[in-house]
């Protein structure tokens, strides 16, 4: 029996309340040799209150020295597999910007490109044209390339990248890229792997055949090329496996996206993590579980500036009261991954974990909140995946399993 | 290759003794903020020995946030992945009773009601009639009941519950309920799920038929309803996976079932944790595996009483020495769940585990045995299913894995 065929055994509704709070990227590393994590240099009353009325532990994203995008991360915090439920590219970027993906989607992520008289591509970035070149010409396919049998949407992203996204019946996704890999080559027919997917090859080829012709006058993105072909994946819903009505309060649309993905209903949240919490208040008696997303714990990570991931943990830290005003009955503190600011990226660390329910948790004998001290903590070191389970149990949702 | 393939690859025979003492619902939590769990209250002179002499840890039942019963909890203790080995309700009924099951036996549980004259139910549960009416009326069942081409036992559980077993040929257990689940609802047909359940359904309902007539005049219990129907599990024996020859020592039926699940010899126990310790001394030579159960763990701890759990806890300890005279080569010391009396229920939360084992273990720094000491044990934390393996490695049980 697998894990989500227990829940959907065992599970129960209660009027309890779910908080999880996801600082992306939280986990880091020293700056130097003997000195503390972001986390563990940050003046954290707040969290470090619930480290010592809770406990705490570090939790695995997807498994051991595996370091996850932002979909696998957050994928394994809702309590899902990542490695069993793959989120095409296509999806991903399309989620990044806020394009929504239902099921009867394909998106594409696109690049634009140069080609040369005989159809040879030159660059494969199309010299990196700025974005509002990229913005220009979206708007040119959007007026110039009809395609039939699919409602087309396209979009700009950044530079010389675009989404595509097809709507209709019948779309496959197993869809060969179109970009040949390296310069000198001619683009590639986008080519269906299976006959469920053949239809998307045929719309796809007619798109980039209208767009060779709207797109022939201009320089350097006289073409385009498309990669990750992805549908919209089949993932039960939160609703589904665990019985929760689930609200996502995210800043950016990635996260948002990803919420929906497991069928969360997004909410709107303004702008700052205050605005968050009070989007929480508003829609408090209306969810059983809240997915609070703060992006700069990962932002500042990536810029590999320690000072202000201390920061933006500290201001973190200063909103918690507010958080805890709304009394969650259940709350999880963690991240979707490690972004140590000395790597400038995304990690394969162990990401810290606090989980704070007064009325059943087991309290251990760390009273703050850090990597090393999570080391100590009562959960000990376990998969992202199995937090979900925890989070329900503590919250009186699940009934005995067996006599 | 799963591990029970590897284990049966790997082990061999020798004259150790391997002695799991399982204190029921051992593990607990603090009664107030900051106390003492009942484990981390109770003086334990004995079992601190022995876990400043051996290792310590936490076991997790069957999967991180899933409250067990004693079925699914003992069968990880075992070494049976609990996920994958389900046992019936009706096979749990008749072993908590000290209903022999084997494995042409199906096992359903019984519930005497009230039907009104249109025969439909007026109360699912009869009144919760005494205990000694449902004997009786048992026992007018076993007189006026005879089912052709099956041996049928009845047995009173308590107050309306009863346990019907049929044994014969080809009986299947996919079977549906005949429980309305409410009131003014007829009862429904035992209706056969698959074909090889078919001659089960048609001697279910003959027995209700029958049963009908017997106790049309009784009241308030003039009818029963079945559920729960199930086979004896096929599961392999411990000494087909270990190579073990297993006594099973446990003064409740319920344990004594569960063993038997499993290939375990149970021998007579007595009515104190000393006569059994008694009993294996006397059984010494002629088994490789002592099962001894120690259920006031639990009791205390389903009452929520906390002081009365430390003290079952203290009488435990003081019968170490006894069983320490034996001389076994490891000793597994650990519940089958956590009974926090603060929740007067089976819990979800790890569960302490001792190993000692003199020849071959690793010391770790803990000298007492409680919930948080054993959060710095050298054997972490990990799944209940894996403590056997673990066992026979410090059993000298296991060759080498490859060369």
């Amino acid at each position: 029996m697998s894990m989500h065929d227990l829940i959907r055994q065992l599970r129960e509704a209660n009027s309890t309340k779910i908080v999880m709070l996801v600082a992306d990227g939280l986990g880091g590393l020293p700056i130097e040799p003997g000195g503390p994590t972001e986390l563990e240099k940050a003046r954290t009353p707040n969290l470090d209150k619930l480290a010592s009325e809770g406990c705490v532990g570090l939790s695995t994203p997807v498994a051991p020295g595996i370091t996850p995008g932002s979909g696998p991360g957050h994928l394994g915090l809702f309590g899902y597999d990542p490695l069993e439920n793959d989120i095409g590219r296509g999806v991903l970027e399309a989620l990044g910007i806020g394009v929504e993906v239902g099921p009867r989607d394909v998106a594409i992520r696109g690049n634009f490109c140069t080609i040369d008289a005989e159809g040879r591509v030159t660059d494969r970035r199309a010299g990196r044209i700025p974005t509002e070149v990229c913005e220009q010409l979206v708007a040119k396919l959007r007026a110039g390339v009809k395609v039939e049998g699919v409602e087309t949407l396209v979009e700009p992203v950044r530079e010389y990248r675009l989404v595509v996204r097809f709507r209709g019946e019948g779309l496959g996704d197993n869809v060969a890229d179109t970009d040949p890999l390296s310069t000198g080559l001619h683009t590639l027919e986008p080519k269906a792997g299976d006959a469920a997917s053949e239809k998307t090859a045929r719309v796809a080829a007619d798109f980039l055949r209208q767009a060779k012709v709207v797109l022939k006058d201009e320089h350097p993105a006289n073409f385009l090329m498309m990669r990750g072909f992805a549908r919209f994946p089949s993932i039960a819903t939160m609703e589904q496996v665990y019985g929760l009505k689930a609200a996502a309060i995210a800043v950016y649309p990635m996260y948002r996206g990803l919420a929906r993905l497991v069928g969360m209903t997004v909410v709107e949240p303004g702008k700052t993590f205050a605005d968050q919490v009070e989007a929480a208040k508003g829609q408090w008696s209306k969810y059983d579980f809240f997915f609070l997303h703060y992006k700069y714990t990962d932002s500042t990570g990536e810029d590999g500036n320690f000072a202000r991931k201390v920061e933006m943990i500290e201001a973190l830290d200063a909103e918690i009261p507010a958080l805890m005003a709304l009394k969650p009955d259940v709350l999880i503190v963690t991240g979707d991954h490690s972004t140590p600011s000395r790597m400038k990226s995304h990690s394969f660390h162990p990401v810290p974990l606090l989980l704070w329910a007064p009325a059943t948790v087991r309290p251990d004998l760390v009273a703050t909140f850090g990597e090393r001290p999570c080391l100590q903590g009562g959960l000990g070191q376990f998969l992202a995946k199995d937090i979900m389970p925890l989070a329900m149990a503590h919250a009186g949702r699940f009934q005995k399993f067996g006599a």
